[in-house]
């Protein structure tokens, strides 16, 4: 958090713990004029206009640039290279985005977070071609040029690896690494691409096709089942990520945007969609992401990403800067629609009140919340918990864990507590 | 535009030149089954059950990194360097964002266009500090750590340069540049920061304390004077552009962000503000920035960019591919808020339709709109003019130039034409 602890203040809470109205605070209802926050420090020696010329203002700086990068200060603002190569298998590789350095709801693209099954493919991006075949009249394929002529939409959706949190359903728990490491394989972009419903009525899908299998040009040939019905609806064959083309980790030239569905359907550098009657059972469907529950039985076909929220600010390995104002800042998604409401508890659960939303709260995009926060410098546990517009409530970990077998830890969306210790530490911890 | 030329077709056309009824289109009411864009190539080949495999399949691809870069395939993608230095003057530099190659509302951060007056400083992020004084109770400092502490804000806003456009405001014209060139003083991201009330509040502004001026610490100190009630309303002290902190170009560690305000008054690397009872008439708003009218008066205190719209695909000195379906593709923006409509002409201005907005449409931000367009190959004028929710509707040229005298260019912001020639070039034209 920041660098320069100070001092507590006394305003009207709204729940326990500290929680105070933030419509009043920035509407001006209450002011931090009384040293609230007082992070300003107060000037006492000479002012600026008694200071020496620092030496960049005495010369003329740097000139522009084609394509800028952050700055060298921030270069430790990184994705987290959760499993590198060699670290499991050759070409298995994931690297989380840093949600703890993030604010606000844009994930840019440098940090979006990858999971790749066989590397990054070094495919010629001039002859990749999308093939549509299978059950159609017309089978037709198309490269990047001919699909810039098409009606495009732009949507900000978020993306996340159903195996994202996973290591919070482990009993060896609750880990102790920073949120990046157990929670950053979710992203946020926006995307632009074509409609998949006018390029497959471009090919007349038959009535009998049902399901499109599709296929990535990587090593493994990630292939998933899609139901026809999603990608007629809001599927969109994405060719831009936040403005410019995909970023090779995403899929350049092309990927699947399913908007909700678990990441690894969203299929990367996608080559062939082939529509067939019944679902094909790919080794990426019917082994690596499927759930096995409670009752022994496998769960299919589980597309959608649950609800879901997290508080980013604190989060895991932070340590406080002393007793005093601070503002708690989480973010929240849903694969089923809109976010409708969060709920912040810094007492444990005992009690809640509801973050303030920054708006626009858009379908199946992650949403920031927001809500301040006076830490009187006592152990406590901040949670969070999301309800999406279908009124599906973000679970327990108990509750999550009752569902599923104790290996699943696929779709794991239960609710993440940090403790504050009195030393300021931020630590997991399972409630 | 697209690399494989196609055929016509027949749809009902809702204004002249050939646009077309977007919603009827992407809701199915029309479709492309019949060729209508038909860009998809028909499969008669062997299809890839039968092909080689690619080399890059046969082999594990790249593992993760820490962040991201472009595709090599894009490097084309740069920022224009309209002005590099030696052009002008050391320090003075621009660059523009290249619209023409961007789809969606986003600009990515390695974008976002410049314009320097001294250079971008290297300064010493660690020890900046933002001071507020002048006519305060309390003055203050700020360095970006302390300020994490702090309520935050995030919203999508657009920045765009006085002089945006400028070029089109010559007699010696039209300039036949790139969009880039022409328009690139125009970007959009998501801006995070602290709200500037809090730490105006935080400081307690004296009731005579009606302007602030703000400087940067560059090396021509840029100072703006800003109305208190526009610092006290919407202005956001930004911390963090797209998600990730500020890039170096855009004001690292600290910005100004003063929603729908000309750029420079968005003072980057802002070190001070100080709080008095008049406006300074610094070089930058007495000389730089201000505009000479028609009459012999100078235009004072003309803050708020106009509402605008621009076309950016088809833009100039592209190359359409033959008759046939096209999206017309563009942007629109107004600093007095949203953006009501857009309406598209594809014959000069004869007759008009409704371009389809790209949601969600924020106040003071970038939207994109899109109409379909069947080009019948013979020579049309594509002209696009914007309507924002106070009313305003963007101008002519004819209309713009009549306020103005000839020598000004700021502020620039009339209705662009682009003209399609029979051979299909894409020429900048005043009409």
């Amino acid at each position: 958090m920041a660098r320069k602890p100070k001092n507590t203040f006394s305003v009207d809470h709204i729940a326990g713990g500290g929680l105070v109205d933030r419509c009043r605070l920035l509407g001006g209802g209450l002011t931090l004029g009384a040293g609230m926050a007082a992070s300003g420090i107060a000037m006492t020696g000479p002012t600026h206009a008694d200071a020496a010329l620092s030496e960049w203002v005495t010369q003329a700086g740097e000139t522009v640039r084609g394509y800028g990068v952050p700055a060298p200060e921030e270069g430790y603002v990184q994705r987290a290279l959760i499993r590198p190569y060699g670290d499991l298998a050759p070409g298995y590789s994931f690297s989380g985005t840093p949600l703890q350095y993030l604010r606000g709801s844009i994930t840019p693209n440098g940090l979006h977070f990858e999971v790749h099954h066989g590397g990054r493919p070094l495919l010629d991006a001039y002859d990749h071609r999308l093939m549509i075949h299978g059950l159609v009249d017309r089978p037709l394929q198309f490269d990047a040029a001919a699909l810039e002529r098409y009606p495009m939409v732009s949507n900000v959706h978020f993306l996340e690896c159903a195996g994202n949190s996973g290591r919070n359903a482990s009993e060896n728990g609750p880990p102790q690494i920073t949120i990046d490491q157990l929670h950053g394989l979710v992203s946020n972009a926006e995307w632009t691409g074509v409609p998949l419903n006018l390029l497959l009525d471009e090919a007349g899908v038959r009535p009998e096709g049902k399901w499109v299998i599709a296929i990535g040009d990587d090593g493994p040939g990630m292939a998933r089942s899609i139901p026809i019905e999603k990608m007629m609806g809001d599927g969109i064959l994405a060719l831009y990520q936040n403005g410019e083309r995909l970023r090779p980790e995403q899929g350049y030239p092309m990927r699947l945007l399913l908007p909700g569905y678990e990441g690894n359907m969203n299929v990367k550098w996608v080559t062939s969609l082939f529509v067939t009657g019944s679902p094909a059972h790919t080794k990426s469907e019917s082994g690596e992401y499927s759930e096995l529950l409670a009752d022994g039985q496998t769960a299919q076909f589980t597309f959608g990403m649950g609800v879901k929220s997290l508080i980013t600010h604190p989060s895991a390995l932070m340590t406080m800067q002393g007793p005093g104002f601070y503002e708690i800042s989480e973010l929240a998604w849903s694969g089923a629609g809109r976010i409708a409401r969060v709920e912040v508890s810094a007492d444990g659960g005992q009690s809640w009140a509801d973050a303030e939303l920054a708006g626009p709260v858009l379908s199946r995009a992650v949403t920031r919340f927001r809500i301040p926060w006076v830490w009187d410098g006592t152990p406590t546990d901040l949670v969070s918990r999301a309800t999406d517009e279908t009124g599906a409530v973000q679970p327990t970990r108990t509750a999550w864990k009752a569902k599923y077998a104790p290996s699943n830890f696929l779709h794991y969306n239960a609710i993440q507590p940090w403790r504050i210790t009195a030393q300021g530490e931020v630590e997991n911890v399972y409630l």
